[in-house]
């Protein structure tokens, strides 16, 4: 695919047919995850890939109630079911299936990654430049191969047990949690406040003449 | 460009060529960082260009001493001028001649780009979540369109001034500065360690039986 439609297409995708992804795809995609850049090139990240071994299984299980329990929070907290989250053709209603049937089906994507940074500067959030540049580039590959998934957080509940469950070392960290697989019905547009918004000139918030979506 | 030409031949470019980025290219380039992926899809990112308004050339001059004064000390830290260092023909010489050139040159890049993220969560890098994507959909279409330029955090000596002479807010902080040009002399591979160690598959560190270079 050509690199603009690939970038300008790749959106969250949260519902994903069973079908396993081939290994030969799997190796493109992370090594183009991994050609990303880091700091001072030094790649502290680390992908981890759940499929269907022992201790995937029992991660699933980890994060598909962590999701659960994250996404009811967030579904009362944001008011989801209230205004016009009542009409469920309303866009808000839509989002909210939308979510429930990802939380309810996290454990069954047919691979899980477990972004991860060993850590060099105790958490600031530039470190993370290390790290989701690296996870971007996944998805875009991903994109580029028809498959889709999307960064999550909401791993974060049940961190300590996934750390012990994996083995993972104390000096790192759990940057995202990213399901892939390929997008069940159609695949939606990019929906993104427009270029003039998002960017400046010589002061903040002063306008590029030029930033205009194309 | 094909997609994985791009993702995987895009690297850190510090010599850039005079001249101006057409600002159709500039909307290009811009428009397909800002279909990055953020939380929530909230888009807390924002870039703030520096081409040759009043305040840029100043910002310019701000950044230009802070990144020689930061190259210094990494040069004298790093041990750039011990062991083959002293050899002008070994390739830590090299890099130390390259990262010279990029810090007595770079107030002269064509442009400068700010990446500038607006907090919500105090700082955990997990933050970076909704601003290096942004910056690593920048840098790819950069390069699709035959520029290049390196994410750096040598500002970051000179933030407080920057923050005043360019008006940002005290809830946006700098995420990143990214300069952006057509590249001097060739282009030069992409030096990643090799994907086995980047990959784990089931528990850390088990190996990936399909990840292997493609």
């Amino acid at each position: 695919m050509d690199f603009f439609d690939v970038v300008t297409t790749t959106r969250a995708i949260r519902r994903y047919r069973p079908d396993p992804i081939p290994e030969d795809d799997l190796a493109r995609i992370f090594h183009a995850a991994t050609r990303a850049p880091s700091g001072s090139n030094s790649q502290p990240f680390h992908f981890l890939v759940l499929r269907d071994g022992p201790r995937a299984v029992e991660a699933r299980q980890l994060l598909g109630s962590a999701f659960r329990s994250a996404w009811s929070a967030k579904r009362a907290d944001d008011g989801y079911d209230s205004g016009s989250g009542a009409d469920p053709t309303s866009r808000k209603s839509r989002m909210a299936a939308s979510m429930q049937h990802f939380v309810d089906h996290i454990h069954e994507a047919p691979i899980i990654v477990l972004a991860l940074l060993r850590h060099r500067h105790a958490g600031h959030f530039t470190e993370g430049a290390s790290v989701y540049p690296a996870c971007q580039n996944l998805l875009l590959a991903a994109r580029a191969l028809g498959y889709g998934g999307v960064i999550t957080m909401w791993h974060q509940p049940v961190a300590a047990q996934l750390v012990e469950l994996l083995e993972i070392p104390p000096d790192v960290s759990l940057a995202a949690t990213i399901p892939l697989g390929r997008p069940i019905g159609h695949h939606g547009p990019v929906r993104r406040r427009p270029l003039a918004s998002l960017i400046s000139e010589d002061t903040y918030p002063h306008p590029a003449p030029w930033a205009t979506d194309p």
